[in-house]
């Protein structure tokens, strides 16, 4: 891990396309993603007893009370197959069955991307950001909030795909409410694709947008890449405390049989889907999320699946939803060490999360806090790593940008101190000694340039300087950033005939439904 | 670490002074500390071999290029008369030879206050946060930023007192400009020791400044008890890089007879102080910090100290010092292993740090970032833990109570996730199956008064609330707070001869002088 060179790890890429791409990039005034790896060890909070007693809760949770799968036969059929005791819709595990279950899913897979050179590995020492996920709002600071549009969404796609901090697209980033409903999957899933070429998030509301979704992903892929590759995740949120609704259990179902990324999630307000202790929630995330990767493992095994966790505290007093605060971090921090021990990806139910109003200080010191916890626990995956406020009613442009600025900065940490002769300097002591100035010498002459992370955001200069030019905040020059580089997007090109063949499978599925609100 | 319920640590008091102590701050309206150990591991960022390549490298700094030590003839006859090789004003030492003089440091020692109940250790686990330190500026959101007088110092000291998130008063906490440099440090320790009952730092811009505020401690703690026992803090900032003014030596050799506890603390800029390399500037404090502490030791053996660093970087195309950066938070991380290793209490150069002009978004999102670096290091003692603004050139009231809002949040992550019967809480999923509420469950009844950190900052509430309520950011509600903290307060008791015997030595001293202005 030290005293070491980083070497940046590219996934390898037929020479042709990562030329291809190159050139798009390069049209495309893209920075490409500097990093991907984390070169610093893991935090461990807990130890092996403590760790040993959460995984015995877990089981005993499966054991004794177990699952519920609502409507959903073929789920309840796999696991009596499975050995698991089937009454009714409940499911009850043997102590170690659900685990055992989870065996076959990969520790480590690549996810697609439709530009290689931004496929990204989840497992092992790799790591994923990527933007908020499923908000009803936006607010910038000209027009405030108000409800999300297909602009938005695409505008998001676009500043997720520009960002050399970001490494995946993100699924419903936000709403597109001015779509209807039931065929909101198709024009998010064209976005992502047409838009950006970093992976993305597909459809997971009925089994039907699970399977357009994947469809979308075959006419851009081709098929047989797809049935051999996972390019998309679909998110499958348990319905918790200890439930699966056939929507979530079947578009889970459609995922795994196509031998796509499922991401199972449970999610658990401390107090309301669980006990109120942040044991009792890490105990419970692992016994919910274990079964939704087994059912994954009994539908295809082998199937690669992300261990996810959604959790919160809550204001008691006022049932309010806080985000950032320590007991939900330590949830965080112990939950990724559950997953690396059950073996398979992990997506932190952390990230940039806030439940303040504004891209304010209260804003920055939650989410910063949030993403500490997260980004050291050595989890693989980051949802809500930009954009995210109002505990996710929200996304906002200028947080977007000031949360950029952190996953930089973050993925800048992750290089870690490299110790060597080169960065020891010892040419500069004897060129400056003591009482004198080190901004002259050869060593800082050959580093300044690239020593330092720089910010996203525009400096603000001296106090005097700051003043004159208005006492902007942070979030205000923000506000000039995202406008900046959604003036200067460039579509990255795609196939004439590929695009016509979305576009049409886009219209045909649009033309067989009713504009449905729900 | 794990599985354990944690017991609160407090140093023994007698049980006449505790029962009057608890009186006053019944009285005061003063919450007590509530925690001051770290009952979660911290975090190792380097492993051995970067480690030692690191200590190699301060001992070769300090074996080829020394340190000077300009105008104090008693310190370099220490060094000499020890084994250091002095040219001149120039002193080095053959490997390994400071790190041998530092050797009888204490490792953990009593930093004692007036209220034995705020009394901190300093080393092992515990930790000891207190406010920023020297900055001539003071801002709040009525009055904007002014040159920081006598009463804005008073309350901060004030502030410090009433918060259970501060264990210390500080120092310098901003200059009483509106005081003659000459006599600030009379009012300053005078504010310390009477308006608040915790450990602090005295004066030591020259050794008389010194001499000064340890007879004002010998006049509240009584001669005996000062001579054997730690009462307050010195900080001597070396004039990196490889400096020591005889200022700074002269005022060290007097906190260090007098058996006070002295913080040495190198001041690396990188790129200017050093190189623009985070393994050049950790190895280059730890050069600069043993040779501060080994001179302490050579005029006191077993006198306290505490490694401190100050480190920075720049934006090296202005210039302009930034805060929070990564590279500056990975040389945080390094600085507490070697000072761990070096057998001392670690000061960290972190905190609650920020270059922002306001306190926004960035403020609160650099500030986080190094906290995390700090306290998760391991390190002992925290400065500028808040209230720094604008690269320390300001103390905001505002940013001081969001800060104090973070600090215990920290404070309660530090008491880690406690994994037990209780708290695993299987009765909970007795009582409450699938797709049920626990919210009115017999554990949740008995647990949500206490289960979660609770904010100091007035809530916002939920968007149409905060909206009515004026939209106000965290900085503008924490404007209210601070308000009420001070119109709260109440002055702890002290002997009405004790307090008439402090202030008769200030009038004496301050009828000594006149009223220089450096």
């Amino acid at each position: 891990m030290n005293a070491q060179i980083i070497e940046i790890d590219r996934h390898p890429a037929p020479v042709k396309r990562r030329g291809r791409a190159q050139r798009a990039m390069d049209r495309a005034n893209v920075t490409p993603l500097r990093f991907h790896t984390r070169a610093i060890p893991a935090y461990h909070l807990l130890g092996e007893v403590a760790l040993t007693a959460l995984e015995d809760q877990a089981d005993w949770i499966l054991e004794h009370v177990g699952m519920e799968f609502r409507g959903d036969d073929v789920a309840l059929d796999l696991f009596a197959q499975a050995g698991a005791k089937v009454e009714g819709q409940r499911v009850r595990f043997e102590r170690g069955l659900a685990r055992q279950l989870c065996a076959t899913a990969p520790e480590q897979f690549a996810l697609h991307a439709r530009d290689p050179l931004n496929t990204v590995t989840l497992g092992g020492d790799h790591i994923v950001l990527m933007p908020g996920y499923g908000s009803p709002f936006v607010s910038d600071l000209d027009r405030g909030r108000r409800y999300a549009t297909l602009e938005d969404f695409e505008n998001f796609v676009k500043l997720a795909y520009m960002s050399p901090h970001l490494h995946h697209s993100g699924g419903t980033v936000c709403e597109p409410t001015d779509v209807p409903v039931i065929k909101r999957h198709l024009d998010m899933v064209s976005a992502h694709l047409t838009l950006s070429t970093k992976p993305f998030m597909g459809g997971v509301t009925s089994p039907q947008r699970a399977r357009d979704s994947i469809d979308m992903a075959r006419i851009v892929f081709g098929s047989d890449f797809v049935a051999n590759n996972a390019v998309m995740q679909g998110n499958i949120n348990v319905n918790s405390p200890m439930v699966f609704d056939d929507t979530m259990s079947g578009a889970l179902r459609v995922y795994a049989e196509a031998n796509q990324c499922v991401c199972v999630s449970p999610a658990i307000f401390g107090g309301a889907m669980g006990p109120v202790t942040p044991a009792a929630m890490a105990a419970q995330t692992l016994a919910e999320a274990m079964v939704g990767i087994a059912l994954t493992q009994l539908v295809r095994p082998g199937c690669p699946v992300v261990f996810g966790s959604f959790h919160s505290t809550m204001n008691l007093r006022t049932g309010a939803l806080t985000f950032g605060m320590p007991e939900a971090n330590l949830v965080t921090m112990a939950l990724s060490q559950l997953g690396r021990r059950l073996g398979v990806p992990v997506r932190s139910g952390g990230g940039q999360i806030t439940s303040s109003n504004a891209p304010d200080g209260q804003a920055m010191q939650d989410s910063t806090n949030a993403m500490w916890a997260t980004m050291l626990s050595g989890c693989h995956q980051v949802w809500h790593a930009a954009g995210w406020l109002e505990g996710g009613l929200t996304m906002s442009y200028e947080k977007f940008i000031m949360d950029l600025e952190n996953c930089g900065a973050f993925l800048r940490l992750f290089q870690s101190m490299i110790v060597n002769d080169e960065t020891l300097s010892r040419d500069s002591y004897l060129e400056a000694g003591p009482g004198q100035n080190f901004l002259s010498t050869a060593h800082t002459m050959r580093h300044f340039a690239a020593a330092n992370y720089e910010s996203l955001l525009p400096d603000a200069g001296p106090y005097e300087t700051w003043k004159d030019n208005g006492s902007k905040t942070a979030a205000q020059r923000a506000n000039g950033r995202w406008k900046e580089m959604l003036a200067s997007y460039v579509q990255p090109p795609m196939e004439q005939a590929t695009q016509q063949a979305l576009a049409e499978f886009v219209a045909q599925r649009k033309a067989s439904m009713h504009d449905e609100w729900y």
